[in-house]
């Protein structure tokens, strides 16, 4: 059955750090409050996608010391769920993986700060590119918007933004490149398996594991540079093109009902 | 008579460099195209305010050797003119001395370029300081209007500018406050000493020499910093109320008839 095929394209380049992937699945499949996956569900999809059991329970261990999930016992089942603050940060990176299409302000702005000391600058540098501020030049940043003044900086904002060449390669520098080009590799991939499968026919276990992974590589992508407009990218960039065929995969594989997935064995009943 | 306090305070930072006079005297009394100022004319005029005729003959021969003046004889007087050159500059910095109003621009533009090397960045430094851009970081300029796409550099343009305080004080260094600052006392003498004139009785030499002192002064310092509008400068800069008071001093004193004016001794005539 093809479902193997496009697992095995989709985690071709390593298995995925287990942590990390099941951050993926609660984003994906439990982000609403309230939302739960049992431990026998998530081991059943991160063993469909080969995590091995022992990996799943440090993982597990780890996310919880760290904050992003709780859990509950009801009898010998364990239920999991992201906690406020896991599930903020899910919630605040939801726009940005399942976009259909880029932001395209129709206004933008620069802000110059003044001659600084290099600490300052420092400072002020790491606290714009947070707030998702291209960094231009030296003491130089473009964000979109109208934006607001700041004590020492100059603002200029306005609608008539031409953006050159050095910019566009500047913001999608070659790993990152690198790195959109082998996703879109795992993802012809998984296309073509895909395309022998009729979608209606896949088991809910096949769609969450087939989500999660999907998910899993594009928001390791989107996320490691700012939400920018497809113009501020360089124009041999796949990003535009990748971001609608994930949101077409993810479409024709559709939700999973959880509650109609086989569990696996009970993970602390052993 | 108060004409020579007047000049007397506009005088006193040291008597001006002649050559320098004299191609003010042309660009205020002998602008327009076929305009001439007699040798004797130019003599009076020159004497009256006090530069010697020694200092006046090598200033002339200076100025004919740079292409800023040319000159004819018509029996024992010469005539000068200023070359087309020399009238294109005097034109082109006109409307920044005799302006009554600063540029208010409804739109701005900032072009920042990528890393370059230190020789073509310098170029550009350079060539955008001639078109009076403002540098306002390292790769970063600013400018009125629209502006238009150059090759390599972003450019966004919109109305909505916020200047701060270090901006206006890099455009206005302490040494041309200072120059300000000392213009605005020798223009307080001279208008406390015009005060006891009648203008209307003011001789037509006076009113030459007066003219050319005033513009002399002014234009040293609107010609040394870009033509900026009011808010790029502190704010507790004279000029905007200077330009006021320059316009209306030109204004009360009045244009000379240059053919009444009393010649000096003809010069080449000794």
């Amino acid at each position: 059955m093809s479902t193997a095929r496009v697992i095995s394209a989709l985690t071709r380049d390593g298995e995925p750090r287990t942590w990390s992937l099941i951050v993926t699945a609660f984003g994906d499949l439990a982000r609403s409050d309230g939302a739960e996956l049992s431990g026998p569900v998530l081991s059943a999809i991160t063993g469909r996608i080969g995590v091995r059991p022992e990996a799943m329970r440090v993982a597990l261990h780890r996310l919880r010391k760290d904050g992003w999930i709780a859990s509950r016992r009801a009898g010998r089942v364990s239920y999991y769920r992201l906690t406020p603050a896991g599930r903020a940060e899910a919630q605040a990176a939801s726009p940005r993986i399942y976009a259909t299409g880029a932001p395209a302000p129709e206004t933008w702005h620069i802000l110059v700060a003044g001659p600084t000391e290099m600490a300052e600058r420092l400072a002020l540098e790491s606290r714009l590119a947070a707030e998702g501020y291209v960094a231009l030049a030296p003491g130089a940043w473009l964000g979109p918007g109208e934006g607001a003044d700041r004590e020492g900086l100059l603002r200029l904002a306005g609608p008539d933004l031409s953006v050159p060449g050095w910019l566009r390669a500047a913001n999608m520098p070659p790993e990152l490149a690198a790195a959109y080009a082998s996703f879109a590799a795992h993802l012809d991939e998984a296309e073509t398996a895909l395309a022998e499968t009729d979608p209606a026919a896949l088991s809910d276990l096949d769609r969450a594991a087939l989500r999660v992974l999907i998910v899993h590589g594009w928001r390791r992508l989107v996320l490691r540079h700012p939400a920018l407009p497809d113009a501020l990218f360089p124009a041999d960039w796949r990003g535009a093109e990748l971001r609608r065929r994930v949101a077409a995969l993810l479409d024709a594989i559709g939700h999973p009902a959880l509650d109609r997935i086989e569990p696996a064995p009970v993970l602390s009943g052993k």
